[in-house]
């Protein structure tokens, strides 16, 4: 059974993946790993899972960048999980988290987790981590707050937008040329799946393209703005896919 | 002696590294990289280099996300060369940029480039991208526009200035809680080696980390702002080191 260690404001040091929840999905270096509660004694998922405890402190992994330990147990239909007993398989991302009706029919909240290989990167915890203040750190221990990705599709959207936020108007002069990162509406990568068309790529300012990622606002398929005030500008041979807008609000805009 | 292969308003495919240089960097996976311009026919630096063509270029690969392939030529001189000819060796990001006094005493351009070891990522250019628009992607070939790395003592300033922007006074609230990101203002590692201190950390929204690291804008020992209006909020027990804002200022800050 799945257990998450960790304290709820700080984030969580370590999950263990022991193939008791039927939504989770492995493969390796990606990981979709379902919250906890809502289930009885005999572990039957009986209630929606609420964004408490452990299902909280994993959001604060992915808004500070904690790594997370992953510890996989013993799971005859995980290829990647040990023969026997439990082992520790290194550090995860926290990447994203949204919610969804699992297989129980029930809301259950998930998280993707990405496997960290580059060896500059420690946990922060006390057990790993470095001394505070170190003056002439060699390899910093760090941890990653934010990765983000881009396509051939996002850069045609941010020149079709002139690296303008559709949101907030925002146009990062940085001296040399315009900064603006692209978002996709309904995310690439398991679970969600969701296709490199600009029709899934929207054009924001670094501060919406977070605030978008976290679930803090969505969009209306009138393109009105849902948990901010405004509109989401749209060109007119922009075609958003509504559809893919649905997922967003659906999976990612928080419950107020 | 090195070159630089690419078109200066949508970033450089390829680099050469062959030792040509005396102010290259080569740590295997991570190089500290010269500009090019500034010198005669044979060779002798001779002049401060200018930001255009390749030099620019190159500022786009960091702003955008292109990665970079590197060829290293025979080098005596670097471990990290092959024996003889020239070889690839792989993808990089261009993570930073900056201008300073080169051995020669002129003025030199500098890249940090950083390989790139996630097998997911593929270089943008035709020759081993994507077809554009793929619906279904498996493994979508992405560039990484852009990293944050956190640090403890980052997390310590970040929650000094309850995760409050110090240029723009923005906190984002991102429904679970705030959201904001620790910069560096002399930069960790080869070659600035910037230490992990509060003193050299402040806390900045998204989009005002963007333009700081971009040197958009930067910051004088008054803590007003230069490039940008207004100043610098600073709490009174925050202790920043001058020394640092003007590496930055030194190094970073655009000329207009």
């Amino acid at each position: 059974m799945g257990g998450i260690s960790g304290r709820g404001a700080v984030g969580a040091d370590s999950i263990v993946l022991s193939g008791g929840y039927e939504d989770d999905i492995d493969e390796g270096d990606v990981i979709v790993y379902t919250g906890s509660g809502g289930r009885d004694s005999a572990g039957r998922h009986v209630a929606d899972q609420i964004l408490t405890r452990f299902n909280l402190a994993l959001t604060v992994n992915e808004r500070e960048g904690h790594p997370i330990r992953l510890i996989r147990g013993k799971d005859p239909r995980n290829r990647f999980a040990p023969p026997s007993g439990y082992r520790y398989d290194g550090l995860f991302r926290v990447t994203s988290h949204w919610h969804e009706q699992g297989k129980s029919g029930l809301m259950v909240w998930r998280y993707r987790l990405e496997q960290i290989s580059d060896p500059t990167i420690e946990a922060s915890s006390p057990a790993v981590g470095d001394a505070p203040g170190n003056p002439t750190p060699k390899r910093v221990p760090t941890t990653v707050q934010r990765i983000i990705r881009d396509t051939k599709v996002s850069k045609a959207i941010k020149a079709a937008y002139d690296h303008t936020c559709q949101v907030c108007g925002t146009r990062l002069d940085s001296g040399g040329g315009p900064y603006a990162e692209a978002a996709h509406i309904r995310p690439l990568g398991q679970p969600h799946n969701g296709p490199d068309i600009p029709g899934n790529v929207i054009c924001l300012c670094p501060n919406h393209h977070v605030l978008f990622d976290l679930g803090a606002f969505s969009v209306a398929d009138d393109y009105s703005l849902i948990g901010a005030e405004g509109r989401l500008t749209v060109r007119p041979d922009h075609g958003i896919d509504t559809g893919h807008l649905r997922y967003h609000r659906d999976h990612y805009l928080q419950k107020k």
